[in-house]
């Protein structure tokens, strides 16, 4: 990956060429124009030397040989941050930290030996999978001690063993999403977790941080597919029950969803896999409003209809994406009968878009496309056939490649996302979205500007439902960060006040540490707080993620 | 429930009049005859007077008032232990150590309280529901204290809300499984936990102990339906996040589920509740055999068949079920041609039943019925109709009741329950069969006598299913306890030595500590003992549960 951006080094801007986007950006922020800010090139940026002591270095060259102990600019700066709006505001300004060195295990014996020396020489260690967090789960933070490092695992992208009766695979943590599914595939078999960061995030961070990706309808979230982990820690190997179900007390090794790495390196994993499906198919349906959709979803969840995914847009982001699409075209015929078709059956600004995801047997995703479909329509909805679905199928990975263009040109981009329960959710959709809209609004950088809000529900339950919203802005050049914070503060605190979780899937790292104690309460704190110590008593890995200071 | 055995009193015997099942019994255990045993009377039992001191009772009646602290022996007796057999033993023979008192605390405040001045007056207390723990969960142990109490939840069992959105209710934690049942259906709903135990266990105790109920294929297990705890703690009240699904770091209130009440009191919990379904049936189906009935229940399970259950008996309990049946009765017609039936397919004595439910609308239920029909017949296995599942559901709540009678005629009666991978699942069967037979024989009271190992696949995964072993065999009354022990211990080592958990549903109480740090490995034992360090310093919940000494 690019050390201070999304995609790898060489790949096309998506948005050159695209001179039409500009204007038409700087209008709907009510701004005269937007500013061209572009990143700095690492040779131009400073970076402090190193401060690894030379006897740490040694130990860890003992253990791993040389060249699995990088110091050079382009290993310490790509592993100082992950892919936050945050992150991304330093790397490309050239003001962070880069971390002292990166070091890369072999294997699990590898990594305890590391946490033992690490432990020994007081160095911190930030685990490091696809370093794709975008919420500051990865970020070089040295904690009380003098030097950090980071442990990449992309060398322990091993499948060990895959059980075909029991339909598990046992796998190394730093395997990334394309690595995973090109070997179970091989077998006729898929994990199903596709976040949008697939192509780069690994299984230890899917894990990590609790993921969920875009398939989780049928795939289920990471403590779905998780059967059971291996976590090295400073104070040896933590391990859990092989058994598919077990009430033997409570199981710890679970903490791990969601650890951030402070409890332990996530080494392996035995996860859940089961038979390609023979047909995936994905329908587009437009509702009347956001609410019509909602309802329909809920149905769907409660009702138990298999799907992949339901996605749905509320009316702002469905406008939205329909006027950036058409940006610079002129409407063809088909565009010209779909506005037709809107107008007759009276769509208008308030229509919701849903594409609705459906996989198994041909029979089975025809049945259950059948079935939302029944739904959809008795609420109101109408078809839009497989088209929408194909072209969000495309280009289900591409967003996160939008980001750095967009910020090149001014263009401030954050996501934010929660889940809640069914009844709760339209309150915290309206409160969450007016608390951005004003936050934007008052850091914005000319006076009567403003940001937009987009917001979709993606994954559904029984009892609730995700909700993410992306935001789009003027970026404040003067007061970027304090710009973010400020944006960020009011958007959680109208989440955790209307009942919503500070994060469904991103996780906690350094950004959403200022909220775990409130929505989790000063006991689980303390829980956490007390196996940290029995289990990284020296408090070496991943400082400054998840756990509040006491 | 009565104090020294399953039921009510006043109940009647289920066996009685049965003259010949005895002969037959013992003939089955190749003994001569069987010594009739039957438990004391209460009244003939000298409790040692209770421990408890004045200033500990004092404090305790200025929380809750005179009549919620009671010390009478029949109080005392029937909170003395749960419903082991290991239990029944001590409370059948009058050798147990009653509780010192058991306080009836209200509500949430209550509790809190409680276990406040329990901590400072350091007296034991453990947490009581139905008081239905078959592995010695609620047994009264002092600890290293002088005194020990009963906390009996069974006043806090309100339905204090239900939200029909979300499809949640809160509830008490001392709510039986009928009460439940009752206010729920009222509005429609269900929650579908129905373990053997739910006339009188309770919805704290199944989150306690981490159940999972004869209808779990569609219901799941307590961490499927749990939503959301509250549990008070001597240092003040655990709470967790309310939002459906969250990536807010490690939930540390799942750590409840299996806690056997040893970090806090479980006090409320907000559950996963679903519309009653509009049909429900069960269909009876014979195997050639057990390794054909376990491929189509894996296959079901793979293919995601919805089910409420696949209850599949290997061939011994299928036979003894069949005879026991037919004890002291002619033929009938029916059974001719049933007899007829199943020789002209050559089904033979490695025959294995299995009833197979079915839940949801008419048309759901009749699909579900049908493609587990196609599974079940294309593995060779004969269709019974939906007369064994009707009989399975009048009596599904039965057999705990005959454990007393025979027991009182010198039969020993224990299960013992396991999960495994399918992949392992064939070897730990053969493995534990044979540990537990002999096991049996090596402690039972005359030279070539033996005892009966039945067994039933109960609970299905896509990844691995339970195995669940019920054993009889003579009662040694030189060494009735050493006899359990003996046995207990053979078929768990053989089990955790095949890679099965030491207990898929029964939790661990006293009698599964022993493997607890085999199973889990030392350092989820140490992380366990943080929690407990943090959350009740003094260590007066539940002593001598889930938790090995140091």
């Amino acid at each position: 990956m690019r050390w201070n951006g999304w995609g790898r080094d060489g790949d096309a801007d998506p948005l050159a060429g695209r001179d039409d986007v500009w204007p038409w950006l700087a209008a709907q922020f009510n701004m005269p124009a937007l500013l061209a800010t572009p990143p700095r090139p690492l040779e131009s940026i400073d970076l402090p030397a190193p401060r690894l002591p030379d006897a740490a270095r040694a130990a860890f060259i003992a253990i791993l040989g040389e060249d699995r102990v990088r110091q050079d600019a382009q290993e310490r700066a790509s592993h100082a941050l992950g892919r936050s709006y945050h992150d991304l505001l330093r790397l490309q300004s050239g003001s962070f930290r880069p971390t002292d060195a990166v070091l890369y295990p072999r294997n699990e014996d590898d990594v305890l030996a590391v946490l033992r020396a690490a432990t020994e020489r007081e160095v911190a260690v930030v685990p490091f999978g696809g370093g794709t967090s975008v919420v500051g789960g990865v970020s070089a933070s040295r904690g009380g001690f003098s030097a950090v490092v980071a442990l990449d695992l992309g060398g322990m992208n091993h499948v060990t063993g895959i059980d075909m009766v029991a339909g598990t695979a046992d796998v190394e943590a730093g395997i990334t999403g394309p690595e995973l599914a090109q070997q179970l595939s091989a077998r006729g078999m898929i994990l199903g977790h596709h976040p949008q960061s697939f192509e780069f995030s690994t299984l230890g961070g899917w894990i990590a941080h609790h993921g969920t990706g875009q398939d989780s309808g049928r795939y289920g979230r990471a403590s779905d597919w998780l059967a059971d982990v291996r976590v090295a820690t400073p104070q040896g190997l933590l391990t859990g029950s092989a058994a598919p179900s077990s009430a033997m007390g409570p199981d710890v090794t679970r903490l791990m969803l969601g650890s951030d790495g402070v409890f332990g390196v996530i080494t392996r994993a035995r996860i859940r896999i089961r038979a390609l499906p023979e047909r995936e198919v994905h329908h587009g349906w437009l509702f009347r409003d956001f609410a019509s959709g909602i309802a329909a979803i809920r149905e769907a969840a409660r009702d138990g209809i298999p799907h992949t995914m339901l996605r749905l847009s509320d009316a702002a982001e469905t406008r939205f994406s329909r006027v950036y699409a058409a940006l610079g075209k002129e409407p063809g015929f088909r565009e010209r009968v779909a506005q037709f078709l809107l107008d007759i059956r009276r769509f208008d600004d308030n229509a919701a878009a849903l594409i609705a995801g459906f996989a198994g047997s041909a029979r089975e995703a025809a049945r259950a496309r059948r079935r939302f479909g029944a739904i959809a329509r008795r609420l109101g909805a109408m078809s839009l056939g497989e088209g929408p679905g194909r072209r969000w199928r495309e280009r289900r990975y591409a967003l996160p490649y939008l980001r750095d263009p967009l910020m090149g040109q001014g263009v401030g981009v954050d996501t934010m996302e929660t889940a809640a329960s069914w009844s709760r959710l339209p309150a915290l959709y309206a409160a969450a979205r007016s608390a951005l809209e004003q936050a934007m609004r008052n850091t914005a950088p000319c006076e009567g500007a403003n940001g937009i809000v987009l917001c979709h529900v993606s994954h559904a339950y029984p009892d609730g439902a995700s909700l993410y919203f992306t935001i789009l802005f003027p970026r404040n050049l003067n007061a970027e960060i304090a710009q973010w914070r400020a944006i960020k503060q009011a958007g959680a605190d109208a989440i955790l006040a209307a009942g919503g979780t500070i994060s469904h899937h991103h996780g906690v790292g350094e950004e959403h540490l200022a909220w775990v104690e409130q929505e989790k309460g000063s006991l689980s704190v303390t829980a956490m707080r007390a196996i940290k110590r029995v289990l990284d008593p020296k408090g070496i890995l991943n400082p400054g993620k998840l756990i509040p200071k006491d």
